[in-house]
């Protein structure tokens, strides 16, 4: 479409990122090269330390460089509540209110069958073992035994949120587990990200 | 935020984008690092390709990877026209309509005083020197001997484009130079880009 195969390249990688279309796309490729170089180089260099060195933390599968996450290291955490989110955004937000000390597990993602998004893809079966952990004869633990004495849902409000959430509190409650769910003052259909601190830690109290 | 330093980074870098703000980068960042890491590398190596291959054509002012970019090295134009566009995208737009054999000049901006984008800022005075060579002795070529014979305005029908299309006339019309401007087929207060081609086509013709 241009006169330069880099230019068209260029835009034609960056509808590889989220919500951009080809238009989108060729005004940003256009405006890197026109008014900020520095900027397109910081972003290459940026999108290449993070591919090689961001991994899954073995416990709570969030984003992190270490082997394990800050979060799940830290000793002060309570680790017999274990709060389930479906993105390190959404960790994020909750951390942001102050009102919970436990520790964490990240889906990185949520069920959605259209989308082929199954139980699999979103380690739950990892999620389970961390909950309800086997002996070295391979059964699981009694109920008094275990680590984590709560699992806190707090996936998004959404269809598939609320899916997802129902889904594994089953599974949880089947093995013998406490499972409660943020409580409804998150607005129903919004997404956690987006809710102000006060709602989410008033959610928090009341969860259910 | 997250993490990760390097997550964090990438969300920082992401926001260079134009559109792109805080939300918006760490979706992207999640979306890359979760889901398509092979897509962020490419994103990378198109960006240091481009940076490092893209420069500005030397007489029509596109972003090229040539001296001369293929438009302007191509014999079959017709050298007595130059259209003045903002972008390589409006050039595209045009180019698409195949209602124009002549040549481009790209601005590669507009006139904006409130966002300090001076003259000089978009090349006027290339233009006006590629329009009106000087001879041997610094004194302007008489318009019989110059190889522009018309120049056709085609900056956006926005207020910018407008204003930027108003100086260039007034300057060249001034060195005696034939300036037309594409017919207002074009719906004011749009963008070329997103024009269909009929009407870009018909506003050619009309041009005044
Ligand atoms: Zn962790
Ligand atoms: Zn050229």
């Amino acid at each position: 479409m241009s006169d330069s195969n880099a230019l068209d390249g260029l835009t034609q990688a960056l509808r590889k990122l989220p919500g951009v279309g080809a238009k989108s796309a060729a005004r940003m490729a256009f405006h890197l090269l026109q008014h900020d170089k520095p900027g397109a180089l910081q972003i290459a260099r940026a999108l290449e330390h993070a591919v090689g060195s961001v991994k899954h933390c073995a416990l709570c599968n969030t984003l992190t460089e270490q082997d394990i996450c800050s979060t799940c290291a830290n000793p002060q955490r309570d680790r017999s509540q274990l709060c389930v989110v479906e993105t390190p955004a959404d960790q994020a937000a909750l951390e942001r209110t102050q009102a919970y000390r436990g520790l964490y597990f990240v889906l990185m993602g949520k069920l959605s069958p259209l989308d082929g998004v199954g139980p699999n893809d979103i380690g739950l079966q990892i999620l389970f073992d961390r909950v309800v952990p086997r002996n070295e004869r391979g059964e699981p633990l009694p109920a008094e035994s275990r680590e984590v004495q709560e699992v806190i849902l707090a996936t998004n409000f959404t269809a598939e949120g609320e899916a997802t959430a129902h889904v594994i509190a089953q599974a949880l409650k089947s093995r013998g587990v406490q499972v409660t769910r943020l409580a409804r003052g998150v607005p129903v259909g919004s997404e956690l990200e987006y809710v102000d601190l006060g709602t989410i830690a008033h959610a928090l109290v009341d969860r259910r």
